[in-house]
């Protein structure tokens, strides 16, 4: 397995591989993988084959958080993951420095000669995350198209956690024409139901407990529609009500929508997707289910 | 000659091409083309050598004309156009419609499922046509970050005229980490000395005849300030002086700053790159140089 921090070095490795014709799977982290991310990997092998090369990208993206968020804490642990890339069969992993991925970013914000180019979504975007963090997407649409630049991947995988963010990419790859097949692969969950996120080890054992009302608010919206659509804001104020079940939990968002478009529904019925955030503690997750 | 009108067979030719390890030089146009346009079809010959494949496309963007400017009399000539690119060598001409580069354009405003994600470079793009044409250069870096993830470039060559334009592509390219290399090959002029472009259809002969005006304030200013430094202030003023003397030119802007990060400069002196817009008639034009 090959580790790579440079730009330019990734670039060039991925471009020798595309005149060789060598097909190229890849998964986008910001590390501290877990299981989930493992899966990503597995799935993106079986998309390119055993002659195929799989590349995963260990960065935690400044420009998607914003400067209260917990970018300065985001877990990291460099060599766990390069452990578990090596066991897992990868071929490349890119870890780029911040300043390899956005030259002279900080060094002097008055300079024309430092980052400006940005890619923006503006429909998909707009809601849920996008409207709890409204920086974020920007920085997601930036940093995948530049990772997708560097890695030139054929496939790109991605989890189905961050359902939004796989919308918002799909969207992407369709609107400016990136040549990579973007699969989204299913959510991973602990064995009581909680979504595997790098987030939840900031989880006290108290908080690990009550995290998975989450998951508890999901079913319970699926079973509620099973026999018979509800309205959505009546869904939403039963689903609020239930999350106090949780006391350590406060909602963020609950929102109901096309899986396709995101539009949101002001019917819920069976096949409408829902999509919450809640803060744990001072942790804040997310989770999304098709009911 | 190969004339694709197909995003799709377009991506997938380059690809074709990528695997085989052909080198690819690409010269993007809204088409009405010109000897300018000639000469950066053999500066791509040049850099890919006889065994790459030369694209030009033609393709009158409408992302990159505000509602109020000249998209539905901006001239074409295809079939004139094609010829000319037969003649100078070129592989493949790749002609898309509205509908192939922005599916469902305009079809409706409020869907989700229409084009929705643009490229912005919020920097260089602030000053002269970016302050002139408020969403010009979206338009003009969302179109060529599509072209260039549908031809796939090893290089792909600008013309001079436009320099800002070159100066914003080369930001987006070194942000974005495309894969291409960005030649920006000098302008063309006519024998009067006014710069080839397809605007210069729509001048009548007095129009036309009074157009060297903006040529004519270059080399003024280059003068100028061959022996010293002149305030940017007072030679601004002298110049909108000066096109006074073309009673059919009325001057939009005329600018100095630094060629490489297109700061402003207060003191203009050799080597400060000047650039202005001028409207002859109902036309406007632009050009620069390096003074």
């Amino acid at each position: 397995m090959r580790i790579i921090s440079k730009a330019a070095a990734m670039q060039k490795c991925a471009l020798q591989w595309k005149c060789r014709g060598v097909r190229v799977g890849f998964v986008p982290t910001m590390g501290y993988l877990h299981a989930g991310h493992l899966s990503l990997v597995r799935e993106a092998r079986k998309r390119v084959g055993k002659n195929g090369k799989i590349v995963v990208s260990i960065y935690v993206n400044p420009t998607q958080f914003a400067p209260t968020e917990d970018l300065a804490k985001y877990p990291r642990d460099l060599k766990r993951d390069l452990k578990l890339c090596r066991d897992a069969g990868v071929d490349v992993v890119f870890t780029p420095t911040d300043t390899e991925m956005y030259p002279r970013w900080g060094e002097s914000l008055s300079s024309p000669t430092e980052f400006s180019t940005y890619v923006v979504e503006e429909k998909l975007s707009q809601t849920m995350e996008g409207a709890a963090r409204p920086t974020h997407f920007r920085g997601v649409t930036t940093v995948v198209a530049k990772l997708f630049n560097l890695v030139l991947p054929d496939v790109a995988v991605f989890g189905q956690k961050d359902f939004q963010q796989a919308a918002v990419i799909k969207r992407m790859v369709a609107d400016l024409n990136f040549p990579v097949k973007i699969i989204v692969a299913p959510t991973l969950r602990e064995r009581d139901g909680l979504a595997m996120s790098s987030r939840n080890k900031f989880l006290d054992a108290d908080e690990r407990a009550q995290a998975v009302i989450l998951f508890h608010a999901l079913r319970a919206a699926s079973l509620t529609v099973k026999k018979k659509p509800v309205s959505a804001l009546r869904l939403k104020a039963d689903l609020k009500e239930f999350i106090t079940a949780a006391p350590l939990a406060r909602l963020d968002y609950v929102e109901f929508f096309d899986p396709e478009t995101l539009a949101p529904t002001a019917q819920v019925k069976r096949g409408t997707q829902m999509a919450l955030a809640v803060f744990v503690g001072k942790t804040r997750l997310i989770d999304n289910m098709q009911l």
